[in-house]
């Protein structure tokens, strides 16, 4: 078990591992055996980067089955997803801001990503472990009003595509057991969210293997797994945090 | 004016200019004060790659006002959009495949892509034109029938994401005025599509400035302009062609 980060240090993006607040600076391939290096660093040293340079996040609509009977929404036949733009991705710590253009409610979606470690297309649901790398925490902020504000296409993609609207971090934890664990999202401290990765209606391996066969899933891209009941409006000037015990804890600030 | 294309060449992948059959070998950066080397190449002895690393293509929906007339579509207040996943992008000559999941109509849909060449963040309409790098053939291939498969949700993206439904290139061309061109497509020679640019309800340039209050545009991301009239669906052993005179022809076959 490991947690693994990217970081700037003296304005050289690098990568390596945390503990306690000690970074071990790596070299090499992140997912590919990579090397530690003598050199250490100090957390409060260093400014966080998304913890992969993913090519991709798939988002899951409709995944959890507390989500669903609350809204009344049928069990889904297959993961229904959207792909948030890459320019939305930030790391912990830095702030998510309402576009100029939009008025409505920004809604937090506190979820666990999954992180893929190795070139993946049509892997079976038993194989997929062996392509995950770990498991992060995801903000998948949204502009709510936006989804159904044209009744001839929802605007999914946009809604959620904003710069600075793809939170993830602050690590990817590597050697978990998904299942056993829990999302908590909190805004100004007071838990919104607290619902078990158990309740989901597509588990971590089984999207893994099914979002496959329709995309290569590269090294780094991430699969946002959906989110459950109690995703709520931010106002502004709040900080919201995505909680997962085993991996950490992604801290935004709304403005 | 020109016409850029990437390649690769005795396994290594280069860009360059390209004029009648000849490739032109450049170095640096594509975008901004690319050289020109000594080297030239035949365009015979390269295998063409998409034209741009794009880091996203943002593909809009109902942007003709031809087409919106014909499926009685409202004209939209705001450019409608998805993006498709960069893992379905491919160069012209490969094959566009039919996913094993999936057995309705595909179908193709010819279009002309912007090509962004600087960093591009809320810019103006009359600022656009700065940011545009050029312009490229996109098929923006999909298998129609999933779109509205699940009555909660619109599957656009999915839809449009598969492996090699995201053909775009030959090259893109530089110094061109968009509005003076048409959009022809062929399916085994015979003409299906011939549209004009100057249809569009979301001019090109128009289009860069609206989408960039959103998100963040990186050079060599591609918005792919939407379709109009004779989009349909594609047989087996069939050959598509997008061509834009002054730009070129996206060829790929379907299997």
């Amino acid at each position: 078990m490991a947690h693994w980060l990217r970081f700037e240090h003296a304005g050289v993006a690098k990568f390596g591992t945390l503990q306690g607040d000690t970074v071990t600076v790596h070299e090499g391939d992140m997912y590919a055996a990579p090397k530690a290096t003598t050199q250490t660093v100090s957390l409060a040293q260093v400014k966080l980067l998304p913890p992969t340079a993913a090519s991709k996040m798939v988002a899951l609509w409709n995944n959890f089955h507390a989500m669903a009977a609350k809204f009344k929404l049928s069990i889904p036949e297959e993961p229904l997803y959207l792909i948030k733009s890459p320019s939305s991705f930030m790391a912990s710590g830095e702030t998510i801001r309402r576009p100029r253009s939009y008025q409505g409610r920004v809604v937090f979606e506190g979820e666990i990503g999954v992180v893929i470690g190795k070139r993946c297309k049509e892997v079976s649901e038993s194989e997929a472990a062996d392509y995950v790398f770990g498991y992060t925490c995801v903000n998948d902020v949204t502009a709510f009003e936006l989804i159904n504000k044209d009744s001839s296409f929802a605007q999914w993609t946009r809604a959620k595509s904003f710069d600075t609207f793809g939170p993830f971090g602050p690590v990817v934890a590597t050697g978990l057991d998904p299942m056993t664990l829990s999302i908590k999202t909190t805004v100004n401290g007071e838990e919104r969210q607290n619902y078990p990765v158990s309740d989901m209606i597509f588990p971590p391996l089984r999207l893994v293997s099914m979002i496959s066969q329709d995309l290569t899933l590269l090294p780094g891209d991430v699969i946002t797994c959906g989110t459950s009941i109690g995703a709520g409006s931010l106002k502004p000037d709040s900080t919201v945090d995505v909680t997962i015990d085993g991996i950490g804890r992604l801290t935004n600030r709304f403005e």
